[in-house]
């Protein structure tokens, strides 16, 4: 079985070809420009394996996920210049003739992780994927489907209580302000300390304030979904870091609520190299083909 | 068909049998008081109905739901004194010999929120339920079935962020200080300004500050599960209230998702009478018949 991959990013696409068992075969990598060009690239690339038997892709959104939609499988209104409106879905599908799985970035990498672990003989039955970089963002999978009845998840736009030590900063998120995107977005490094995050100390407070909101976004998640797991993604993140927003968490959790272990509970991706998103879109491929 | 309802609160349970159409034949309420002497009464009470088929019960908790674990159907670690660590399925159902559906108290008010939507001719794929009375608690059904894969929710206890006229009240959660429930729960009326809730005069600020913590906890579960309908219900909750808590709701979400119109998206309860609970226990002891 030959299966199609595109994680489309804000910034860059990976597109891959792979098999039923989610080996990567071929991938390549290009710029996010304008809808047509990437798109165009994108069709160019799978266009090279007549043989593909389903394709799955994860965009970045906001997205029509609905099926029942006329606008679904359309990028709606995004900030990224020229994408609003873009019938993503309609345009690769005109040209490439296979079943297509659609679904978010996040939810692509979430569905990943979900698989990942099956192969690892790890059972969950519900994953929380939160991605932390330029932006945040979160996808859920509970027993096998994405959660969200009239939208995708948007769980980096909450309010957090803020850390004492943190009132005077405004936040940067351009919709809200001081919404958990807005403190501990990649770009929050630079507009707190005017460093950029990768040049900040992992001894800084900083880090510390922004562990406090990741720990309250995994508390909610948990409050409200009791998920096997919840792994966290991008750029911001690492297992020093995570070690940081644990630590927070059992604070916040105070014993409430069972968890299992905290370093098996939020974790980095079991999947390498940013594949997850890969992996996942393989596997919805491979869903999407059996229906 | 003769259906029953258990709906077991901290303080009062009230028992009932019904039709299939969810309309209800007897009705009593008696104290919570032991365990032994509450479930003997409420034995007592559906044994005056042999041709009983199917029993609902909705629980204060928290309460084991996992069907594949020991303590299925016991009350858990509960504050409330006695309740702790009993089997209440077991006990019943050793007296009762019908197929009994067990959830929580908040879940049994969700399940017949979203029955109740279809007999009013509105379909609802997905409902959140809060309730805002001496605790908050929140229940969840998505297609049908109840959300939650290690338990059920726990949303009354996320951490939200400060109104700027409130920074100094340090919530009366025992567990947590300032989580929702410790900010809105009933008993904050008479912590924060001396008076009990129905002695607060409508025009107080303290409902402004209340509710920008409840239309916090709308935007969280909005985001995270983009239901059709969030419904409020408990002693706190009015029409008045609802109100102040959709204009803050609406400030916070800023237009960044579309959702429905506010007045049919945050609504009291349909079902009158505090009488969700008991519907929801109606057709979740007719889901369990059938399975």
């Amino acid at each position: 079985m030959l299966l199609g991959s595109v994680e489309a990013g804000g910034t860059k696409f990976v597109c891959a070809v792979g098999d039923e068992d989610y080996r990567v075969q071929t991938k390549t990598t290009f710029k996010t420009t304008s809808p047509e060009e990437t798109l165009a690239k994108t069709i160019a690339f799978f266009a090279q394996f007549p043989e593909l038997d389903a394709l799955g892709i994860a965009s970045f959104g906001p997205i029509e996920i609905r099926r029942n939609d006329p606008k679904y499988g359309y990028v709606t209104k995004t900030p990224k210049p020229n994408w609003s409106d873009t019938d993503f879905v309609g345009t690769i599908s005109k040209a490439i003739k296979v079943p297509i799985a659609w679904t978010t970035d996040v939810n692509g990498s979430a569905y990943g992780e979900y698989t990942a672990a099956t192969l690892f003989n790890e059972k969950n039955d519900s994953i929380v994927y939160y991605t932390v970089g330029t932006g945040v963002g979160a996808g859920i999978v509970v027993d096998g489907e994405f959660l969200g009845t009239t939208g995708h998840p948007e769980m980096g736009h909450v309010r957090v209580k803020r850390h004492p030590d943190d009132l005077t900063f405004a936040g940067i998120c351009p919709y809200h302000g001081d919404c958990l995107e807005g403190l501990v977005a990649g770009p929050t490094f630079e507009a707190r300390t005017g460093k950029k995050g990768q040049d900040v100390k992992s001894d800084d407070h900083v880090w510390d304030i922004m562990a406090y909101y990741l720990a309250q976004a995994a508390l909610q998640a948990t409050l409200t979904l009791r998920p096997d797991k919840i792994v966290f993604g991008g750029g911001v993140m690492s297992e020093t870091f995570l070690a940081k927003v644990r630590t927070q968490f059992a604070e916040l959790l105070n014993d409430y609520i069972e968890v299992k272990d905290l370093n098996e509970y939020l974790t980095l991706p079991v999947v390498k190299d940013n594949g997850s998103a890969t992996m996942g879109n393989f596997a919805l491929a491979m869903k999407e083909l059996s229906k």
